[in-house]
């Protein structure tokens, strides 16, 4: 396996982050155009449209604008999700008009977007943090739990003047970044600083910023998991950097193996790529996987020995599902080794939107940034200040995410009952749809040990696979476009991801609710059974 | 004062955009690692700190990162607001160690942080989307107007599946934005389509979306006023390309005359920039001006016959307090000239965090996307697909503040009253506070007709010059020093936004509460006669 990787490598390279023909180079290339993706290619070579034949937007065409943004694909909203928008629309003006009633969108980690409801002591403190004139009266006694109230004035009183309609410091409000440091500690028993968190809307922007200090050019890479969450490819691809891919190894669960990273850093090397930093996405996205301590502590050692920035997507750090795995802080595993802030260069992203919270619209998170110089972390506070703060809900609920009710307090036994349930179902739901997948002809499912998505191989007959080609899309893109056409749900096709050339995915989310799980199974089953049978060979 | 401004054009450019030796350059380059403002310049420049001289730390140092970001600044929370800080921190750890009390945030347009309310009913109907379990129970019957209840029903609906807490459509909540392009139409007399706006964390990002698509390389340009506010500089710093400077002439109260934009644009060409657009702030930051109908005309058939995109920066639309002065949207401009999509691309931008709301850490905005081909703006909407989309809590109040309440409903004599409330206070505070400037030796400070700031010019003697240079400081950014460690208030140096050369000035809000000014005043004008009896040649 791991030597079929490493043979396929250069192809996969050029397919996902490669756009010019001169196949023997390695980089995501700033001048590269057109993306290859069979998906959207289309579409971006597509003749200027009639509107831009004419006047002022002759002046902004494609050829004229940024080409990294041109050769930016991010496919967990792209070209199959558009049509799911479509397709919803249409059973609203016509409803019976599909062969469906809904459409079920299981193409992102969304999940109050598909029922799942808010944590009821989070919304309290943040309406009264909204509201605060409501906190003393009455009423609000009667509406709001005690410790919710009590905690919203603890809030207030960290915020300068109570002013929560008021920018922030740049990194956010200080007293909150002491309450996420002092959840850090209580998660990871090591000291944290609130000097040392960065308050963001959502992960995302995080990312970016680091993208943005690391990358000088395209000669500057980031070694990046294979399959992966497109943020990073499509955050490198705008900074004009170079994507280095490793492989996660299916055959083992989605393994990642230390020679696999250390031969992709030599080859980049070899091709004067300077790797300025090694994503690592635990639980994986899309893969699902929880890596063990001792595969934790070989990447620091790697990072370190290399040089490398780590840098942690941690989002999912609450959603663990199996029983034998449990989720550690790559801060926690660094210093568990000794290693101090001189040794290692570690940024680690946390957001409100996963977890059992699932608050995706509320956009909060954090980075906690550690093992920086002084002047470096000046500039990171530079680029953070240009946008004045993270929006105040999103940092208050960042707080409450990491330092939520405890035992004893008003909320904390319906608090327990909300969380728990989420989670158990979530791990009922993964395993549930796991099932269905690995019962399905040609299709193997490895276990979603935590994030919120099952990322199944699909072998698919070859004439499926020419029937695809005829459309100038991927195998896997066909499939879930067709998914999408006769069941109405929505998954994102592997090759948004990355992976292996000639293996096949996509990637569903676990978030229906639970009393849509059957009638979801039994469409996906009719659809692949009938799928199949249209194109045996 | 015209051919004056011409002639320094280039040590301006040198000055606040270049940092290579080389002057002939017309470049804020790509390349350049040290900027030459001299306000920030010994912290770019000084040695490493001791963290960075060991470890993994070497990996990540000034001499390694973006150069772009290194060549960025945002004077408005740069060196001086870091000092305030610490002033800040030490007057509560030892009260009365200073000659002040409080230190008072002069610097930055964030009314709420000094003591401005926010508006009652935009903050019951966001308390009550965080949390809509309550809003159907007795007490909130006593707590909440019965028309924030009913508009929070309203919002509720228009998002699938009243989730506040899900990812919305990348643009934004479609129900919103229709609210929003209706509000549009009624402030301009002109149809408004909720397809072309795009929802975004305050005003920040959406101009860094534009600069992102726009600028290839350092060979593009932008034409930015001078006076800017520094987002413009930064961002096109931070994505590569080129600030072309025009000037707006401080003896016409920051006039912007047409024929310097043609000369300014001529001079790029010539040197080989490729100039995409042209920045306006309306009113103007730091400046305050408000532009006449006839001058707005010019500027569209400017940007017409150019091929120009229009960055119209109208986030002080509803801060106007020159009777004989109107806001006009650009866009209500160029179709009441009879310009329809096709002859002029324009981006205009609006924020949340001004007006009388002054909703800061809401981080709420919008961009109306107009006259751009469909192709371009699958391009901008993939760009806001990477960061998923804005918070909603931001999206619901831009709705509200483009659909305030009206006559006739429950809130509206309240909401009225506090809007009115606030607009005549800075109408008044502006007056004060420009007489007190007009009255110190040397100054002279133009009329606030809108926006918050004061931007008084600084005749300095020249031993203060000389003190400021043997500091490696701008005049003013000294002046600024001094001020603040003599009376607690923090201005922003003119430095930080350009200025003609040999020229100086400060950036003042006026936005210390009404009690405060008296207080202010007393403080600023005895510390300028101090400081000018001082320095006094």
């Amino acid at each position: 396996m791991r030597r079929f990787i490493a043979e396929r490598t250069k192809h996969l390279i050029k397919r996902n982050f490669l756009t010019s023909s001169n196949s023997h180079r390695f980089l995501a290339s700033q001048s590269s155009f057109f993306s290859s993706s069979p998906s959207t290619s289309s579409t971006i070579v597509s003749p200027s449209s009639m509107e831009s034949s004419s006047g002022a937007s002759n002046q902004v065409t494609l050829q004229s604008i940024n080409p990294k943004v041109l050769s930016c694909e991010y496919a967990v909203r792209g070209a199959i999700v558009t049509q799911a928008e479509k397709l919803q629309e249409q059973l609203k003006q016509e409803p019976g008009s599909l062969p469906f009633d809904e459409i079920l969108f299981c193409n992102i980690g969304n999940p109050q977007s598909l029922g799942q409801l808010p944590i009821t002591f989070f919304r309290e403190v943040l309406a009264l943090c909204d509201h605060p004139s409501i906190i003393d009266k009455s009423e609000t006694q009667g509406l709001f739990s005690a410790d919710s109230i009590e905690r919203a004035w603890q809030i207030l009183d960290h915020i300068p003047g109570r002013a929560t309609g008021a920018y922030s410091h740049s990194q956010g409000v200080k007293g909150l970044r002491e309450t996420i440091a002092a959840g850090i500690e209580a998660r990871d028993g090591f000291p944290a600083n609130a000097n040392d968190i960065f308050l963001t809307d959502g992960a995302s922007p995080g990312v970016h910023m680091m993208m943005q200090l690391l990358l000088r050019s395209e000669q500057d890479g980031i070694l990046c998991p294979i399959p992966q969450y497109p943020l990073y490819s499509a955050s490198i691809a705008l900074h004009g950097g170079t994507l280095v891919p490793y492989y996660l190894d299916e055959a083992t669960g989605w393994g990642l193996e230390i020679s696999n990273l250390k031969s992709q850093l030599e080859t980049a090397r070899s091709k004067g790529v300077t790797v300025r930093a090694l994503v690592v996405i635990n639980p994986g996205n899309p893969t699902g996987q929880v890596l063990a301590e001792e595969n934790q502590k070989q990447i620091v050692d790697f990072c370190k020995e290399e040089g490398l920035v780590l840098l942690a997507d941690e989002v999912y750090q609450e959603n663990v599902y199996a029983p034998d795995k449990k989720f550690h802080s790559f801060k926690k595993i660094a210093r568990s080794m000794g290693h101090e802030e001189k040794d290692i260069a570690l940024v680690s992203f946390q957001s409100v939107s996963k977890g059992y919270y699932g608050e995706c619209g509320k956009r909060g998170g954090y980075m906690e940034v550690t093992g920086f110089s002084a002047d470096v972390r000046e500039q990171i506070y530079k680029v953070a200040s240009v946008n004045l703060c993270s929006n105040i809900t999103g940092q208050i609920l960042a707080s409450l995410v990491m330092s939520p009710p405890k035992v004893g307090d008003e909320s904390y036994e319906g608090y327990s009952a909300e969380k728990e349930g989420i989670l158990s179902s979530l791990a009922r739901r993964a395993q549930t749809l796991e099932d269905a997948f690995n019962s399905l002809e040609g299709v193997t499912c490895n276990k979603a040990e935590g994030a919120m998505y099952l990322f199944p191989r699909l072998q698919l007959p070859q004439k499926a696979i020419q029937a695809a080609e005829a459309e100038h899309a991927a195998a896997d893109a066909f499939y879930a476009r067709r998914l999408l056409e006769e069941t109405g749900i929505v998954v994102v096709p592997g090759s948004g991801f990355g992976q292996v050339p000639g293996t096949w995915h996509i990637r569903c989310t676990i978030l229906p609710q639970e009393d849509k799980i059957p009638a979801i199974v039994e469409r996906l089953t009719a659809f692949h059974k009938k799928f199949m049978d249209e194109y045996r060979d």
